[in-house]
């Protein structure tokens, strides 16, 4: 940063007294909004390109003015330009380059424009970039999650409800599961895009401008769907960024109940899966360790991403119209957000495909929790029995192998009788775990043979989608 | 709530003790899910419907269960059903009175549904007649803005930046800032409902159902627009909950913008505003009181919307899959929520209309803070002087103005030269708040005539969401 | 609730009309605030008798007064007494029955007091009384923690970081790092009463009173520990609430820390131990299935908390002095915020004591995960090696184990000497878990003798802060 | 940061490959905890004396110990170390440094130490010297404020509730509120400082350390109060750093509640003040703006503090004991937070001394708002009135008042007894502000006899604690 004084300041006409250092330091965005720099230019030669062509700029000054900004975007790319905090923020810093690069004919830029609507239209430009991006990573993940459903879509496991055996699912089952939770982020950050994707740039300060904008030809420049239509509302509002903020807010929950998963199953205990070295660490201190770190860290850091969230509620709540300096704390926590799900989405979608599935484990924890006991239950319904009565048999059953220590699985028939006359040597068939799974063949259920089918579809989806 | 002993319970099977008396009573969800009954018994209607059209159920069985829910409804609806803390919840109480009502064939009526799909189809279909009522209310309040806004097209008022006087704005373009955020508010709703409006029943328990039953047909029954492809998912996420509940964090974020609004244009200071009295409540010390209360209640209830979005996103943060009992948490944030917003909603769609507008203050107050400063640097570049010299001639004029005690408007013409030679005695036209307004004839601009095409376009387009 | 008409009013002299009917039940609080009524009469009644100490009134005055009061309470503990909507809130319903019963000497309760500083005197009372009731019940689960660390103080179980195993430790141990955090909770709770036991009566509206009041006196009828020292803070801030709420989210979050372990081991997978039928339900689908609600309630309530935290923040997040409606809505964040807590704890205190230590399946998991490594590693430092080479060749030696599936335990000394020639036949005195937990035997560590001293003196702790 | 290979990493001897490039990147924190290179020196070089202390070290190892870590400590302030990303945090970094510069007896420092105890120790090292300095900073802005308060304790000024004028009051008298305020701020942060001030060396991993290491010698050298009772807590909780970002939330917080009236208050419609124009910026496009930025940023940065208490509560719910990876993402909010209020602090203690008080503008609003109309209600009490008639008595006069655009003082005495014979020609001395103010004389209150004790009982307990 290099020591611009106040006098260069663009404001400073009725100004009795430079402003205060560290008020300056402390009011300054550059020190982050410089991150905003490819979309500034990208709007000022848009701007530009639609001065010239509703003529309040030549032809030729609009040239200048590009090819000047053109100049500024690689001396920041090459790290040839020194931010200054005198100019506080990415607009300033830009334009005053500019003025000092081309001259007089830069100060025309800012014609008919505000620093208002400009961030507004940075900030626009910069996230459905960033949704763009992320998208991209959720389908690369679910693109890995299908492959492992595929593959895994006959592999048996415990499924828990309280975590306590609930009943035997496939893994194939369970990662469409993950699948599904992806599917509608993905919705909802494209439903979050058509909001973002509006121009607010005409808007000016507050109250539009008098000059004879072209705005829509400046939004076709830019790719936005569509212009805003109050110019209060274009500067002052920042929901697009608090509803992107929720999206993501969600997508790290997501990320953290399956963090939350993948953290058990390497666990001694569980020994469902195995990540590879490559993404866990050691300790410093215990020799034998071996973490799980990714899943670890991306559970912590859905509480970053949920404090994005509150902080731009909290910022946002009663504030009145139009533009305050407080907006300028909308930025962090957006970078942030963004930030924090693309290494996440990343990290997931590179490692998912990578699970190693211990299969044998897997099957042998079914046998403990009298999984298909539900299976008993229904049954005895099929024999007849009503289902609350048929529960309550089960019930009894289940506590003698409780007390027995011993599956239902593993009881005899005669014992099995004991319960209810209706029970015959077929109950064996569905106290399997493959009979119980194979059994659950209703559209979304785990039978192999509907995992398949889901995974099938959902191939289609997304290829349909592109 | 009676006192029904814990051998009642539909579960009691494999346990050996009853659940302790406050144990019960801390764990029931009775206390706040009876709110769900009537839902409740629509899907039982429908899931009993379904069972006897794929022969589960006889068609005699089928209407003696669809009679006694309908009479539930009607016991619970007249007062005449005592909820039972021992029977957990809004589920366990209703089916266990069917069976007291029906007998034996009450109990068929939980064939191939577990209290987990059926608790999640039942809050769906509570949020999507939710989601309905408030996108009512959220139109019946866009109609009052829009019909203020046209009637105060015309009525100039000083807009604001950082609370400082900025440029002259018209009223009605300052509704119309209000209408834009309910706007985008009503569409985040309608893409929610599209979430919302998906059928888990059929996913049982966690693993879906071995029973033959017709999801689709169900779903029809219940007006969804589709059905779950994942059970472990279906039960187990409440991301469409948390959406919703973002969804009202924003509305409820633009009431508390608008509120501030309203509560600082009531006071002595602005004077812009008054609030019917009826809308008002007073002091019990000091007599001369007439609060805004309706604004600064809506502005703190923004808190417990904010605060149960947090407390949706804590509760889902790494809950493994499946369904676990931290779920039973989901209910009470939502209810807030909705009542929340439609008790607000409603109160701002009621008061609205009622706004008495205090014109001559307004148009007073645009004569205090140089409200027309920015246009007269926009004519200095009419007259060919770039835009950034413009700002620094007429930030001189704005200082001297500041230490004489003097709006621009009230400066001669020499005075006025004295900063500039390019002024002329045309200057005055762009001084006067009417010129200023005018002026900003842009889309999305504060000029009535573009206030009043907004206005148009809005109202056309209700009419066709219609 | 009954149907007080708006004219009864108390503050209706300016009023031109009576209150919207929906306005006057949105905006009235007594449906939550009659909560304070006893805290409410406690603090009229020691109002009464300091204005007749002073002698605004007469004792005889005072004495009708005070004799109306607790009538009323009489009145409102059998439920004789209708709460009004009408007459918003809890202040007024009591103020208008006393005037009712007793009536003109009625009207002069209210001299020198506004119901600003009243609500803030009552909500101090009540919560000063609530946070020695928690206080109480955090001690009584403390006690329960002690008891069962006590007599579980040599049982071995594997530790665990990144839920790997780490190293083994004593249960023990476990426990008392539960009632470590619970002791600061504690502490934070009695920092916390310091700032609540304070009383704002004799701020008035918020400007004082010109009433010669004894403010001390009436502080030391009701028990405060000193009296406001300026009016408009004592009526407008709430941060000893939100303190309050802080404070309550930290004991919530050290219960779900502990809840979660709690749910892990009841799983099958650990199987570390059980908890009592009672405390515990079951499914209405699968018949086997004992869930442990408790501990899964009490994590899913953390965000209900953390919830009401983040309402009371962004409520008083940029309020204007002085009181604002908007505090109408610091009541039931806080009323919930006791509630939770309070059952919270009353579960756990009641469930800890009756937790059952399965300690053979705890032994037993201590050999999965090479949980003496780090023992190996202490040992070679013994003998002369620096830590970081030590921990070189005792990883190398559990990739090994990894590999052949072999305990350092159950290697044998010379496959043991191939990775360092210090080792000799004493290491298997260190592989074992009871050398490896006897030998922690630092201020803090796990050796059972340290965890016994540690355990005596908080109990001394404990009896000595009675 | 350079790029040292994973080879070198400290915990390499179990791992059959190295870490994926952008795994090691993504779970590195050394981008951020670099900030605690400081109190990781000082704790190492008090561990170091330590061991040196009881036998584990010679005391020249300890010697070249501490020598190479003050080296290091001087490369690091003047540039000279590179961090790097594969030693992933601040402590490897250091201890790695160490080694290559110092050689074999390096590796000795961590002996009876693990990353677990030393990063829990650094942060509170660092956190304790973050609240010594804020607590200086807001004895500074209190300092501040009693000047300001004493300069301008006879200044009158409306005091509003709801934002409507209620009752006169003195500037001075609001500026106390501030004080107080922030008093008790200063409170929390010292009982916060007790639970942060207690040492977790010597815990180790999570199970305390064979070693005998001098724990309460190391605490002294560290200037800790006490030493952690339990080493799995000590490595794990965090509920020290959430409870300092709550109260850092509360001191944001009244710094927003500060800020929202300063930005009123330089409003042309109130106009009670101005700040310095040094304290202010201007606007890109409009000439005459001067913007309150630092109240209006502050009032912002509100929302970042409370989103810091979010990211940590949600971090810490529900993870087991001991460490897991997700507690590196304590560090970020934490350091946030402690910036922002640095920055707020100082901001605030810098303008608060150089407001301009408009005393004029002040005096002229009180007469808008019917001030003085409680004090005529009391008027008439003290003539025998009931108050609550009085006080309809008095809302009669205010309609009158309202309808006829009239103050109560202007109205004569004729009409003003129309509403209640007890009025007399002395009523005009309580109808003055001034008379308003002097009259709340009571501890707390008002007048300006009153303000100036607190002033003089504040100054004195200030320099009592220092």
């Amino acid at each position: 940063m290099n020591d611009k004084t106040a006098q260069d300041k663009l404001w400073g006409g009725r100004f009795a007294e430079p402003t205060d250092a560290f008020v300056e330091a402390f009011t300054a965005s550059i020190r982050f909004d410089w991150r905003l720099y490819r979309h500034d230019i990208q709007g000022s030669i848009a701007h530009a390109t639609m001065l010239a062509h509703v003529g309040i700029l030549s032809a030729e000054e609009a040239q200048q003015i590009i090819a000047g900004l053109k100049a500024i975007q690689e001396d920041i790319e090459t790290g040839r330009l020194q931010w200054s905090v005198a100019l506080e923020d990415v607009h300033m810093n830009i334009e005053s380059r500019l003025i000092e690069r081309i001259g007089e004919v830069g100060k025309k830029l800012h014609t008919g424009r505000s620093r208002n609507d400009q961030v507004a239209t940075d900030i626009r430009l910069w996230l459905r970039d960033s949704i763009d991006l992320l998208s991209a990573e959720l389908r690369r993940l679910q693109q890995g999650l299908l492959d492992l459903a595929e593959r895994e879509a006959h592999t048996i496991m415990p499924g828990f409800t309280h975590l306590q055996t609930a009943q035997p699912i496939t893994f194939g089952h369970h990662m469409m599961a993950w699948f599904e939770m992806l599917e509608r982020d993905h919705a909802r950050l494209a439903d979050c895009r058509k909001r973002v994707n509006i121009m607010p740039l005409g808007s000016a300060a507050l109250a539009g401008t008098p000059y004879p904008l072209d705005r829509h030809y400046t939004a076709e420049l830019l790719g936005f769907e569509g212009i805003s239509d109050n110019s209060l509302d274009a500067v002052s509002d920042r929901d697009f960024a608090i509803e992107f903020c929720a999206a993501g807010a969600l997508i790290m929950t997501h990320l953290s109940r399956f963090s939350e998963e993948l953290i058990l199953w390497t666990s001694a205990q569980f020994g469902f899966i195995q990540l590879p070295d490559r993404f866990c660490t050691g300790s410093s201190i215990m020799p034998q360790k071996k973490n799980p770190d990714v899943p670890e860290l991306v559970r912590g850091k859905t509480g970053r991403v949920n404090g994005n969230l509150t902080a731009l509620l909290t910022l946002m709540k009663a504030q009145p119209l139009a533009y305050n300096k407080d907006n300028q704390e909308d930025k962090e926590p957006l970078f942030d957000t963004v930030d924090t799900l693309a290494g996440s989405l990343r990290a997931f979608a590179d490692m998912v495909p990578n699970i190693h599935v211990c299969a044998d484990a897997m099957r042998l924890a079914v046998n403990q929790g009298f999984a298909t006991a539900t299976d008993l239950a229904d049954y005895l319904v099929r024999k007849g029995m009503a289902f609350r009565d048929a529960h309550e048999v089960v019930g009894r059953a289940v506590k003698l192998g409780v007390d027995t220590g011993c599956d239902l699985s593993q009881m005899d028939l005669k014992e099995l009788q004991a319960f209810s006359s209706l029970i015959e040597a077929d109950v064996f068939d569905v106290l399997t775990p493959e009979g119980s799974v194979a059994a659950r063949s209703i559209h979304g259920g785990t039978a192999p043979e509907q995992v398949l089918k889901r995974i099938q579809e959902a191939r289609n989806r997304l290829k349909a989608s592109k």
